[in-house]
Order: structure tokens, then C-alpha cells, then sequence
């Protein structure tokens, strides 16, 4: 019997995702970048707040989807992520308890010298289903290396972090943290590089957790690939990611994805979609199928499908966190579960 | 010039929904009535909350519902109603404040020595669209007369009144004082019986408004109108109906609804509907459309015609507060907007 305790876990901006209509001339006027996340202060989170239109929460984080996804699949995962001890703060605690993920970070409590709120990010979905993302991190700022329990990271076959992460200055020692444990126990990390933006800010030091081996595998969109080796043709990009990593998975949005390794390149087409509704958590989800699939010793090409399975279904509706039965979805698909 | 400023007031309990999808062993576990709402206090609510999966909050409350949509027609509308200055009561008045409804209620504050938390709505969606409400009625009990702002009723050409405000005992003052003020100024006085076992706990004094003229039209499904005349029989209980008030709408799910009056029962088509996805605020959205028509003057069955188009529209997703152009699916389906 493995010692293995968990096969997922975790680490991230725990967010509760409020998100509303817009059309395209709404972020025109607020000066916003489609399909970017940007950070804002809670002073701009109000404004904008009172700006935009009816909303709905529904909680979020990156990893945060991603981990939620890979329980709904039925496997066993542990997150790491700081939240207050607000309404927020208790649905996101909720919502990811429910789904049956270990989540015991203690929240920040409201007497603490610095409070700050639960993170929220307000997500404006234009008509194309694109998502623009405006997030105030505030009690995320706070998560750092004590909050990483040795014991569940040294229990957990693979840790996933956010590049996201890298924002908060407090979390990147815990991720430094987390990757060393994990690594003294022969576990592998993976790191989404998230958003061009962040890859813009982190280039970097992403680039050097990757050639340094604190990360083994990685997820990226073709914008972040494009934006890390800072050029405009993806296979230049690709190229100098098979130096850089043991393994990636490349989204290409409806063209599918890639399964990068030193040796090979091998492309994946998309699961077909009725409609796009919403893109808000497409590569979260993506992740989640290709880590279930790797858990469970599924071939990469059998990974990159789970994965543009689950991007394929929550596409389909508002939020990242689904409330379909995923372990049916690929049941039905073909996957052994 | 018309001295009118607002073509609808609603009244009714403030209410935060908390949507999730349950299976239908998980409502015969907890003991619920599919389709039914019912009153739960602080501690029920914190354990089904504890036991229910993952959640989605939105703005809900049922003439909240049904006045937001009558906003997003294009009409000029107003709102009573109490929610705490907490996080989910800030929600509940950006998400009306955003579509453009006049709502000035002042918030139950933390420091009130009686202080409760903004209402919410536990609402089990299971996998046929129907909705099961377990309601924490929280700050709601405190709306009273003096909550009533006469200027504003009296500048509403109709008054929608909920049957659920018969629950918490000071919003029945306030129901009565809205009512003759709006009569004293010649405006019109609706109301919804809400649910059937609301029926059930008030049918005496339901009637006794109707027969009395405290209200002039009213709103209720097939169900409702049998629990309130006792009666197994639907054409017995329009029969009766018809004696007791100038107009009523009754909806008949998915064979449309029927507008009666002492002179007429006239049948009205259903909307097509592609897929039920959750049948939550099916019955507000069809009273807006309904008050809409009244207030542009358009014929009864026009009426119940926007009324069932709304109502179509609104089950096709989650939640009972919708993010579609009103005014676009409204003239696309031949209204004059």
C-alpha cells in the first residue's frame, strides 16, 4: 500500500469569482485588456464594482477550479489557499469542502493587524464569451510559508501551483517551500504560467524555476509561450520549451492542445462545443483533466483529451466551477473511471 | 404630463439565492417537498447549508426577481425591501441597483440590538429544473411601515405585492400601508400568492384581501389557486377566482396560462422552451412581463404572452435573475419595445 494520501494538491489564490455581462464598449471605456486579468486595489474594486452590471458569485482561483475539478473527477486532492473569515471567505471554504477537497488553511482572521477581505475577482464576460479579469487579491497576500503543511505536501503524488502565485510576495516562498517538500519526497510540480500579463511581469523567474527543476511540468496557453520567449512564433516557442521542461501541456484554445517533452510534440484536437458561453476557467479545467489523467497513469495523449473534455464543458456555462457530474461526462466520453 | 415616475413598485422579501444542484435521494434524505418553499431559522440553515454541494449566489427574492426584469425592459421601477449591511445585503442592492431600479430601503445595521444577517435562499436544483427553497429570512422579518415611503407609492402606477411578506409579521403592516396609499392615489394593487403552502399557512387572510379590495389583481399558479379554494379541480377553483378579483394571472407550467376576469377566462401558449434548467423564478419573471404589459397598455393576452416569453427564457439557466437583453429578446419576439 502507497503512502500517497493525496493524489492532487493544490496551492493558489483563493478568489470568489463575481461575475457580470459586458459588452466589448464597457471595457473600452474602463481601459481594459480582453481576456487579460489585471490586479487592483480595493479602492479601483469598488469603482469598478459599482460600474459593472447584476453579478454572480460563484468561487474561483485558478488552482482553486482546477483542484475542485480533479475531486469532481474522484480523486483525492488537498488545497492550499487564503481566504478571511468573511461571507466570501466562508463560501469559498464551503463550495471546495463540498466537492470533498482537504482545505484547512487557516483564514485570516478579522482582528488581525493587517486584515484584508477574501479575495474577489470581477470577471466581465463580453458576448464572444471571452472573460476580462479584474482581481483584488486581499487576504491572498497573505499566504505564505507557514501555511504550507509539510505533511500534506510530502502526502500529495503532485503539487500544482499558479504563476499567479508569483503576485503575492509572501506566497513565493511558500511555493519555493511546497516544491522543495514535495521534491525531498519524490513528488512532481507543476506550474501554470496563468495569464501573458503575469508571464510579462515573472519571465524570468518562471523561466529559472523551470531550467532549476523547481518545476517538472508545465501548463500554458500559446500567448504565455509566445510571451516567455518573448516572440511571435509559437514554434520558436515550443521549441525552447522542450529545453526548459520535462513536460508541457500547450492550449490552443479551439485548436486543441500540445504535449510538449524533449522528445516529441504531439497535437491533440479540441472536444467538440455547443456554445461558448463563458471561458472563465477553460485552462483550470484543461489542467484538472490532464493531472487526473497523469494520476491515474493515463498516457499524455489520453491527458490532453480528458483535459479538453472538461474546457469543453465548462465553457458552456457561466463560472469555472462546474455542477456537472464530471465523473459521468467522461465516463460517457470513453475514459476509464 | 403625467405626474407618474415609476410604472412599477415591488415589495417583497430581500433574498440572496444559494443555488446548487442536488439529487432528488438528497431531498428525500433531508425531509424537503420538491417545489416547495420553506422557512428554515439561523441554525437549520447553517446545517443544510453544511450538507448541500457546491453553490452559486445570486440576487433573488421574488418581486426583487420580477422587478429587476421589469427594469430590464425598459421600465421605470422602484423596490422595498430589508436586507443587513452585510456582504450579501451590499449584493443584493448592486445587482438592483445595476439595472437601474429606484431602491432606497435602509439596511438592518450590525450594531441593532436585534440584528440579523440579509436573508438567503437555499435553493436545490434537482435534475428535472425544479427548484426546492429553504429560506433564512434574516433582516426580511424587520421590514415594517416604516419602511413604506408614501411619495414613492404614491408615484407607482401599480403596487406588486408578495405573498411571502404574510410571513414575517411587521411586513403585513407595511403591505397594508402600501396598499391604501397606492388606492388613495388611484393606483393599482397586485399580488402574488407565492407558493401553495404559503396559501395553506394564510389562505383566510388572502382571501380577505382579495374580497376586501386591498388588492385588485393577482398572480398564482394552478397549485395555488387549488390550495386556496380547497379544491382538486383548477375550473372550480377559476370559477371562484373569478368572483373574488378584477384580474388574476394564472400560470399553468408548460401549457402557458390563463388570464380571468368576471367576464373571461381567456388561455394563453406557452413560450418553447429548449432545455428546463432551473425552473427558479419562472413565476416572477412572468409577473414582470405581465406588468410590463399593463404598464404599456398592452391587451391581457399580449400580457401573458411577455409573461411566458420571460418565463421561458429564465429557466433555461441558473438562477431567476437573468443577464439577457430584455428589450432584444422582447422585440425579436414581435413586441412593440
Amino acid at each position: 500500500m502507497s503512502d500517497i494520501r493525496f493524489d492532487v494538491l493544490g496551492i493558489g489564490n483563493a478568489i470568489v469569482d463575481v461575475l457580470s455581462r459586458a459588452e466589448d464598449d464597457f471595457l473600452v471605456r474602463e481601459g481594459l485588456i480582453k481576456g487579460s486579468m489585471r490586479l487592483i486595489d480595493a479602492e479601483e474594486a469598488e469603482r469598478l464594482y459599482d460600474h459593472m452590471g447584476p453579478a454572480k458569485e460563484i468561487s474561483g482561483g485558478s488552482a482553486g477550479n482546477t483542484i475542485a475539478a480533479i475531486a469532481g473527477l474522484g480523486a483525492r486532492a488537498a488545497y492550499f489557499g487564503k481566504v478571511a473569515d468573511d461571507h466570501l471567505g466562508k463560501s469559498f471554504a464551503h463550495d471546495i469542502h463540498a466537492v470533498g477537497v482537504h482545505f484547512e488553511t487557516r483564514p485570516l482572521l478579522r482582528i488581525a493587524p493587517d486584515h484584508a477581505p477574501t479575495a474577489r475577482s470581477m470577471i466581465l464576460v463580453t458576448p464572444d464569451g471571452e472573460r476580462t479579469m479584474n482581481t483584488f487579491l486581499g487576504a491572498c497576500t497573505h499566504l505564505g510559508p507557514d501555511d504550507i503543511d509539510p505533511a500534506i505536501v510530502a502526502a500529495s503524488e503532485i503539487v500544482y501551483l499558479e504563476g499567479y502565485l508569483w503576485d503575492p510576495p509572501a506566497a513565493k516562498e511558500a511555493f519555493r517551500k511546497a516544491s522543495q517538500i514535495a521534491h525531498a519526497h519524490g513528488r512532481r510540480v507543476a506550474l501554470t504560467l496563468s495569464d501573458s500579463f503575469c508571464v510579462d511581469r515573472w519571465r524570468g523567474e518562471f523561466l529559472d524555476l523551470m531550467r532549476s527543476g523547481v518545476v517538472d511540468l508545465v501548463f500554458a496557453n500559446q500567448t504565455e509561450i509566445k510571451a516567455l520567449y518573448e516572440t511571435a512564433d509559437l514554434d520558436a516557442g515550443v521549441a525552447a520549451l522542450r529545453a526548459d521542461v520535462a513536460l508541457a501541456a500547450v492550449t490552443l484554445s479551439d485548436e486543441g492542445s500540445m504535449v510538449v517533452t524533449p522528445d516529441d510534440v504531439v497535437r491533440v484536437a479540441a472536444a467538440p462545443v455547443a456554445a461558448v458561453v463563458d471561458t472563465t476557467g477553460a485552462g483550470d479545467l484543461y489542467a484538472a483533466g490532464f493531472l487526473f489523467g497523469l494520476s491515474r497513469g493515463f498516457d499524455h495523449v489520453a491527458c490532453a483529451e480528458l483535459g479538453g473534455l472538461l474546457a469543453a464543458e465548462i465553457i458552456g456555462h457561466v463560472g469555472a466551477r462546474s455542477q456537472t457530474d464530471l465523473v459521468d461526462l467522461a465516463r460517457q466520453a470513453g475514459f476509464p473511471m
